[in-house]
């Protein structure tokens, strides 16, 4: 495994930016993270209970590996809003950062002191990213979010799965991820617009719009033709052959996706010959006998290892690959030298691993600069940038465990 | 629906950039679709047979759809790039932009003419994003992509599905869209460096480190356990309940996903004393016995229709929703709200339908500026920009047809 950052780090592309991130769980995390893992100088807030997460999953050495993940790059400040002292000291943070990101649900930052007017009072170049189910208006803006409900409401659940295994959620709460994402993205946008005119804005991200917006072709199908795209399973709707192939050993996953590749792929087996049989010459051929064909090819794999096949097809111009569990994955020769797995010294924790940076920049990388912090481990820092005293810190500090 | 654009364009936060797009199909359109979305001028180059999207999927009136959707907001220049005069094209074009962005396979670029060193000469401020599938550099970088595969090799499909589906991909192209906007943080991350440095760079996004990304507590916990998750079905591995649950007209998703939470939809449906029982007191409790604690709820709700559940629900605080088929999400109030379909008169295409615009911003919101050009639309008005005059705009395009 790779070190995670470079001997001398050049800092980041957001090198300089001030985040203040009110958010916990996931969405709004994994946004603050985005912006912390580009180089920007990330004070996250947490209430005195702390952020849920620090709880789930499994701990190693007292830490989990699941809030570690998506807490690096960020330092950690403990504030009870609900004291007039401590949302003092996030509006003198508010105004001397450049963004704020938030996922309560919409309403939540101004019932705390915090409505838009404030915020454009206290810092008028501030974004402000909120991250959210349905968006901050419309007939479910005060519903509560979950991304198991955005699955099911944004039509991605309808499409995954099979016709024998009806709608089915998908075991990543990928439309929290989406709408982080997509956040990330409109605040660094939005970031550049404030550093150009002097003007801040509200950027917003909503869990069910985001993975709306990944239906890709499906969505368009839908509009176009208004009928729903049936689950879609393993199969190809409209191409043959494609799918999941047994070899001596196992499954592996075969894309032959246009008729140049499809002839390779059937070449490569021996089986080019079987393109000029009128049952398998046209793609609607092979589509009405997939069943015949299927059988054909997996006579011929069977031969052979998986190994063997994806160096061979691979050889050939074809998209294949393994169908690899999550740790054969993040052990893949590939995800190693991608640096898609970290390991850091995590100090009191041990060493913890987590995911990489998909981002690569050349010549400002996203990189480990600090490891999840402990509950409230960066309050006296972040206090004095702010210009409290040693005495006004200890008051804070001392009527907050009173 | 409302009118995707304001009455007079503020311009979109990327305003003025100029962005030069060698990409086709999904990846790479989906990342320069949104630097488009986001209001920066995209000159989209395809070769003299096109994007092959624009020959895909449902036309209407001539048009694909689907390519209307990931080719809004950019122009239009077919370019051969076999030939000198119009590499030369390519060149100024290069020159004169901040963005570069592509999608070929590795190596593909610099053997068209363009390897770094050269786009450095040719602009160094240039910021250059590359969308692939496994990244540029290490073992699989010479595999051809593609999203099955990514799905399949990022461990991605070992948890989708459930224990009877085996490893399952999902329907939408999720890696290829992914890795499009990972790029498109990432290139206007490194835009900002540009803008205050005068330095370019190189980003890159891989659909199968952008997937890997996605797997969230998935990947914590396969990294601190070293075991792979099951795949999940619609059950929550660690919650009940939890899941999709039938009322009297159909199948509607539930996530009780606090203690809280879960007694105020036990509560609503007038079985909070169930939580007193022996036999589903604890989580662990409810795990064990999901089977009859889901009967006692389904009895319960089958007895009024979805719509009922889900006001009384969400007005109690429990996230809940509809699984929803595509056009039913696409005609969802709250969709149809947050302008999540949109639609243009697309000239010679009647009207075209698409979807909309997850990224909110308050002073300079995206907006469709553009509908997708015919191939070759923007020539002469690109040629110009560039300097050509009428006559060596005749010429590169005489030739072109000779």
């Amino acid at each position: 495994m790779m070190p995670p950052a470079p001997a001398r780090d050049p800092g980041g592309p957001l090198a300089g930016v001030r985040v203040v991130d009110l958010t916990r769980v996931l969405a709004g995390p994994f946004c603050s993270m985005l912006l912390g893992d580009l180089g920007a100088d990330v004070v996250k807030i947490e209430p005195p209970g702390g952020d849920t997460v620090r709880e789930q999953g499994t701990r190693v050495e007292g830490l989990s590996w699941y809030f570690a993940q998506f807490n690096r790059n960020k330092r950690a400040l403990t504030l009870d809003l609900k004291r007039g002292d401590h949302r003092e000291v996030l509006a003198r943070l508010i105004a001397r950062s450049d963004v704020l990101v938030e996922n309560y649900r919409p309403g939540v930052l101004a019932r705390l002191g915090f409505p838009p007017e404030r915020l454009a009072e206290l810092n008028p170049r501030l974004v402000t990213a909120s991250v959210n189910g349905y968006g901050s208006t419309g007939p479910y803006a005060g519903r509560p979010a979950f991304d198991f409900i955005a699955q099911a409401m944004s039509g991605f659940m309808a499409v995954n799965g099979t016709p024998e295994s009806g709608p089915l959620r998908s075991g990543p709460p990928l439309t929290d991820l989406i709408a982080g994402l997509y956040a990330a993205l409109a605040t660094v946008a939005a970031l550049r617009h404030a550093e150009r005119t002097g003007e801040g804005q509200a950027v917003e991200a909503a869990m069910t719009n985001g993975m709306i917006s990944m239906m890709a072709y499906l969505s368009a199908e839908a509009l176009a033709t208004g009928r729903p795209p049936p689950p879609t399973g393993n199969d190809h709707p409209v191409a043959s052959p494609y799918g999941l192939f047994h070899a001596a050993d196992g499954p592996f996953a075969v894309a032959p996706s246009t008729p140049r590749i499809l002839r390779r792929f059937m070449e490569a087996l021996g089986l080019g010959t079987l393109l000029e049989d009128p049952a398998y010459a046209t793609n609607a051929d092979r589509l009405e006998n997939r069943a015949a064909l299927n059988a054909r090819i997996e006579e011929r794999l069977a031969g052979r290892s998986v190994a063997h096949w994806l160096e061979t097809l691979n050889a050939a111009g074809v998209p294949c690959g393994r169908v690899q569990t999550l740790p054969e994955a993040l052990a893949d020769p590939q995800a190693l030298h991608q640096e898609m797995v970290i390991e850091a010294d995590h100090p009191g924790h041990g060493t913890v691993r987590m995911t990489g940076f998909p981002m690569k920049l050349s010549a400002t990388p996203c990189a480990l600069r600090r490891t999840a912090q402990d509950m409230d481990a960066s309050r006296e820092e972040v206090l004095a940038e702010l210009g409290y005293d040693a005495a006004r810190i200890e008051a804070l500090g001392a009527a907050s465990e009173g």
